[in-house]
């Protein structure tokens, strides 16, 4: 009789979960229509559909007929190794549940509420660059997001709560040490590539691109890579992004620009190891919160792993160069593969997170972290955000403080909440983890690349790192992977390596 | 205090009416979707999300909690007009509801598996055009819709509860008098224009027009009639039709052919028409069952007004052969305005239903009509459809019995259910209705047609329908709007006319 009982449990919880999970991904096709397809003037439905959805879930996930089917699913499970589907649901599921339930449904609201409001006034900030504009906004993101690390509950500081919610098993001490090692190895680094930055020649990048030709050829690249165009499609966006409503439906977006370096060939790269990770998360863990990538760390680990691992390395651009050259042939009848190459590769310390480089893009996500942390410990009042930005600024990418639209005014980030950065550098990190692994599982791969066959290093990842989805978290997976937990050590060899190479260090 | 408490009834209906709004609305986001953008592999995703969110806005509607705040409501309205906002807020969602409790939540779901499992079947039937491929399937149609009228009930015959379903305060018996009515009137003018057809030159309509070129001038001539494109898009699909998704977003899709004849004009023109209705129901009654057209009938009087009432006018013409011209020069500059007015009107019987001239089109309906009747009492079998079919089309289109393909094969309709074809018909002589009084009312619209000024007529008809959205039944509308409930009378007297003097009979 309790056998029964236990049974129907585990199978009514996948019930309830799949049932959260239609919403989750109803919402999805809703916001991705929102930024491909709709109409100026469909926002305030848009904005109930999505309350509604959101609502419903959060009710659904964390109603107490969950609580009972997770205990009665538990001892149906307790026998099970615990990287079975069966446990891991339980697992995950709980973790999922006990954090959710912590965060009051009128925090939630609020939060959604703040950030709608908060949208608008980034923008106008932005606009006229003026921080002070965008204060009272950025004082409520604080605010909510001290009252969410206090609901969530800390042990040592608070910001180890908004860690903990998106990259399980992280704290803010660790998080720190990474970039400790990452500031002691790269600021010098980027002072050393200042003094002879005229070793590149980048010119060739604002030689102009015909943005068809940019559409057509990301396509046939990331189709090339793996992205599957049966179960999933690219569009144009404002931002590129990728977004899945199941694992049959993983879309990519892409942009465009008048010359080769703001083609859309990277960004396409970049978002289709995203998608190629949701892609490879199999069936059976479907409409379960094991579906998906394990962490937005993990997540970013395969977008960076795409776009900077294997795009910007050599053996990718000797394959890639030809389709260049046919698609672009006036801007590169004159370029040869290691101008172009080295190029593409240029260190350029800049203000903007999103065009920076390999070497200076973890700078811009220390100096977000350590604004964050102060602010969230109250070491650094919202007002003094521009100042704090200008110091570091100078400090780790030596140049003079910018204005505040290209400081702390460049990212909407803030109008949603704090601790959403990181994941960008835990990303950079673990993916030189994941590549070093599979080179060694794989030693001709740079002979692949040029060759244009991708699938062994796709079916390293699909293995290694897409199979399990959620399953475990940011560490257990890069431990399972790689043999060591998240470490800085294997990405500040990669870039003193290459770029040591690049600059004739 | 009873007051307070039923002051909150009413809110608190809103409230749960509004999620129940929103749950159908994304349902048609990730619907519109479907059609024009997810990838093959997203079929298997989509139908759980869709099953979610149908069973979820069932339930909800269909709570006891709707019944208690119905009947608190209802104290709460009992002193406002019948008219107000409020009262048929009541009055209404009790109909709906009613309804909508009658019907087993599996009866529901077994409809939606028996709709999605009988969609392959029927285009494998139609494809090798064999009826007995799709009898199985069909039989499972009518067994459900019988099913259906037995659950919701009827006081004379089965079908009359189908028609109330949609068409609320309708029966078999007057839509039977309103096809006898048309029956008479217009199989002897079929049979007349047959004697003549020789005295319209349609060639014209098979010359090339590029296919772009239709989709631009569709969409400047629909924006010019008044569809919003600020709430508003237009895209293609394998079949045209329009979608809301709340009073700022209602979408329109279109299809081009190769020649004039197939042109996305008038198509889109008809889609507008549904569009405008949608776009013209106030935002005071958004997210509530009042929200929307007062039933199919009433919608596709919309489109048929537009489409034919104006679209085939020969003021219409006039305005927009010069825009023709430009648009499609080569096929067109040996034409002059009266031989390609006249084109657009010849009547030409034939299989196929969407592509009925104005005046055969209800016969085909009446055709469908009598059939789903018969099937439904019993009166004929499955298989004895296409015989029934061949002797219909012969007796009122004076055609030999076609192959399955092009009989009862052709729509995709039986796939959900019967009962869905009258609507059609409605709608025609609806329109006919609205654009007598109309016409009364603004005596001079001919001229403004024929100057591009469509905004009178729209004014009216948002006045006069657009406004009321689900407030009234079709008659109570159709009766404020012109004086009297729906009758065949106006229709018939107007193809008399217009095809009488085309045909100078």
């Amino acid at each position: 009789m309790t056998a029964v009982a236990t049974a129907g449990g585990l199978q009514r919880l996948r019930d309830v979960l799949g049932e959260v999970a239609d919403l989750e991904r109803a919402a999805a096709v809703l916001g991705w229509d929102q930024e491909t397809n709709m109409p100026p003037g469909g926002v305030e439905d848009r904005a109930n559909q999505l309350a509604t959805l959101g609502r419903l879930a959060h009710e659904r996930f964390t109603s107490s007929e969950v609580a009972e089917l997770l205990d009665s699913a538990a001892a149906e499970v307790a026998t099970l190794p615990a990287e079975s589907d069966e446990a891991s649901l339980v697992r995950v599921t709980r973790r999922d549940f006990e954090k959710a339930v912590k965060v009051p449904a009128d925090l939630v609201a609020e939060m959604a509420r703040a950030s709608t409001t908060a949208r608008p006034v980034w923008l106008e900030a932005r606009a006229r660059s003026q921080w002070s504009l965008f204060a009272e906004a950025m004082q409520v993101t604080v605010d909510l997001s001290r009252r969410l690390a206090e609901a969530l509950g800390y042990e040592e500081r608070p910001y180890d709560a908004l860690i903990g919610l998106t990259e399980p098993g992280l704290t803010t001490a660790r998080v720190e040490s990474l970039f400790g090692q990452i500031k002691g190895a790269v600021v010098p680094l980027v002072r050393a590539i200042d003094g002879h930055s005229d070793r590149i020649d980048y010119s060739v990048l604002s030689r102009p691109a015909d943005e068809q030709r940019q559409l057509e050829l990301s396509r046939e690249i990331i189709g090339h890579l793996g992205y599957d165009f049966e179960r999933g499609r690219q569009d144009l966006s404002a931002h590129p992004f990728c977004i899945s409503f199941g694992p049959g439906d993983v879309r990519v977006t892409t942009r465009t620009g008048p010359t080769l370096g703001d083609s859309s060939l990277l960004s396409s790269v970049h978002e289709a190891g995203h998608a190629m990770y949701e892609q490879g998360v199999p069936r059976s863990l479907d409409r379960t919160p094991l579906w998906g990538g394990a962490s937005p760390g993990v997540h970013e680990s395969q977008s960076r792993l795409w776009e900077n691992m294997v795009g910007r390395s050599r053996p990718f651009c000797a394959w890639v160069f030809r389709r260049l050259r046919d698609a672009f042939p006036r801007s590169l009848e004159d370029v040869d593969l290691n101008t172009f190459w080295r190029a593409l590769n240029a260190v350029r310390p800049s203000y903007i997170r999103v065009d920076a480089d390999e070497v200076t893009y973890n700078l811009h996500i220390m100096l977000r972290f350590e604004i964050e942390k102060d602010l969230l410990d109250g070491r650094l009042a919202v007002a003094d955000v521009p100042g704090a930005w200008g110091t570091g600024v100078r400090e780790y990418l030596g140049l003079k403080p910018p204005g505040d639209r290209e400081g702390p005014l460049q990212d909407i980030h803030w109008t949603f909440g704090l601790g959403t950065f990181i994941g960008y550098s835990l990303g950079n990190l673990i993916s030189a983890q994941l590549m070093t692994a599979a080179v060694s599982d794989l030693p001709e791969l740079d002979a692949r690349f040029e060759a244009g066959d991708f699938s062994p290093l796709l079916a390293w990842l699909r293995e290694h790192v897409h199979r399990h989805g959620r399953k475990f978290t940011p560490d257990e997976l890069v431990e399972r992977a790689t043999g060591s937990p998240i470490a800085a050590g294997q990405w500040i060899g990669y870039v003193h390596e290459k770029f040591g190479a690049l600059y004739g260090l």
